[in-house]
């Protein structure tokens, strides 16, 4: 079955910066096979005026597309949500679905400020800033004291996906993370450096397909011996043997995305303290 | 009024990364004053099997709590999502709510598999790669050749944000962003250098309230000119005067997220494109 959907609009609207809305806007139409719409963002709509604006070129859109847009909002004021109500647009209201029934249980009004920078400033922000600087300077190579700090330690031959996932960990999670590339001396020598044996706890591997591993590189560098199929096969089956028998947690990043990488060394790193705050 | 919520969990569970479900759950939370609750994140529960493990240690810890869980949802299976229905926490089903709704719409039922990673290898998270990539070759200091491919370049004094709100500008929209440090040299010199003033319309500035400034250098270098208040306060003095004359739009970074900047970039950036969308 086929939707026919090049004349149909998804706006993606928010009081804040969109970025959630968007995010779960395009996961619930990632289910449905084929459709793909015009995405038009529309972040920041924080005041009537502002969303009297936005009413206009949703209104003008659907005139044009000749059937009414999909609207996923995030906006936490009644009367601002009311305005894009009268669009006739389909409208999947992520806050207002929620957020009276989270009042019913917790007992207690839903407060209407717009409170995405309230952490400005706060702990665990400053924490995050912290963790994505340790992260640039712990990025292809790291010192014995950057070992210590570090929260967790990727390794994996060069291009295997490590700096993308151990910057993304630090800027949604504020996990200090630190790279290690597995070089071809590492290989040959066949063993951990001796630095990173004594932090086989927080160390992840990233393993990738040898002919994925080789078009990257080839981008990189055209006809090198480094780029080459044969050469790709050899530091990634060495590499694979080397982590294996290190007893380092192997992650393949062919086919996973960095957001997902990163989660799940992060459920790793966190399920022991999960159990302990389960039995607390 | 105080929520007394020190013994209540809220759960985090998706059959994917958990990320938009805990960003969203967080937002909503926030809108309750003085509510903090023990969070618990529950990535990759794709199989039955996964949904029962979760579900005793939910059970567990509403038998502990004395009162019952949230559990904020993003699962495509109904029939794992069944499975924590049984657990009679409240659930908060993202997924659940509008796909239903989202099917009559489009005349199609949705497909149950999980969607996240399908895009892995395509062009669009190809180009998020490359745009970190480009990203961290260009922080803090820029070539010319590094200007002609930017797709947006930030200024401003050193550490008023610009290396966090480039990599999250690349990781989240996969925009190439470069960064440019004004320096006390460039301030006295008075004008933007030569090669920057050739690509304005990419240009965006950040300021920074010079006591926040004088916080940040001083954990950075105590003590030292660098990060003296007086030293702060010149320098970004200079700097919006700079950026004033010569038309740069200037956000204030003291008080917003990484998130908030970004998006207020991009949005600006967007802004035309968006308009040229809605007059095709």
């Amino acid at each position: 079955m086929v939707y026919n959907c090049t004349k149909r609009t998804i706006f993606f609207i928010s009081d804040s910066t969109g970025i959630t809305v968007e995010a779960l806007g395009l996961c619930l139409l990632s289910h449905f096979e084929g459709v793909t719409m015009r995405q038009v963002r529309m972040p920041f709509v924080d005041s009537e005026q502002k969303a009297r604006e936005a009413v206009e070129i949703i209104n003008a859109t659907q005139a044009k597309d000749g059937v009414r847009a999909i609207l996923c909002m995030t906006i936490v004021n009644p009367s601002i949500r009311a305005l894009f109500q009268l669009t006739g647009g389909m409208c999947l209201d992520m806050f207002g679905t929620f957020v009276n029934p989270l009042s019913s249980e917790l007992g207690m009004p839903a407060n209407e400020t717009i409170g995405m920078s309230r952490n400005v400033g706060g702990s665990e922000y400053r924490d995050r800033i912290e963790a994505i600087n340790f992260t640039l300077g712990h990025d292809d190579g790291i010192s014995d004291n950057g070992l210590q700090e570090a929260e967790a330690i990727l390794v994996g031959v060069s291009r295997s996906g490590k700096t993308p996932a151990s910057l993304y960990m630090a800027m949604q999670f504020g996990i200090r993370t630190a790279n290690y590339p597995i070089i071809p001396e590492d290989l040959e020598r066949d063993t951990l450096p001796g630095t990173l044996a004594n932090h086989r706890d927080k160390i992840f591997g990233l393993t990738i397909d040898p002919e994925r591993l080789h078009k990257i590189r080839t981008e990189r560098r055209p006809n090198s011996r480094y780029a080459s199929l044969d050469n790709c096969k050899e530091e990634v089956r060495m590499a694979e043997v080397m982590m294996h028998r290190e007893g380092i947690n192997m992650i393949d990043s062919t086919s996973r995305s960095v957001e997902e990488i990163s989660s799940m060394i992060v459920q790793q790193l966190t399920m022991r303290q999960n159990k302990r705050l389960v039995g607390y």
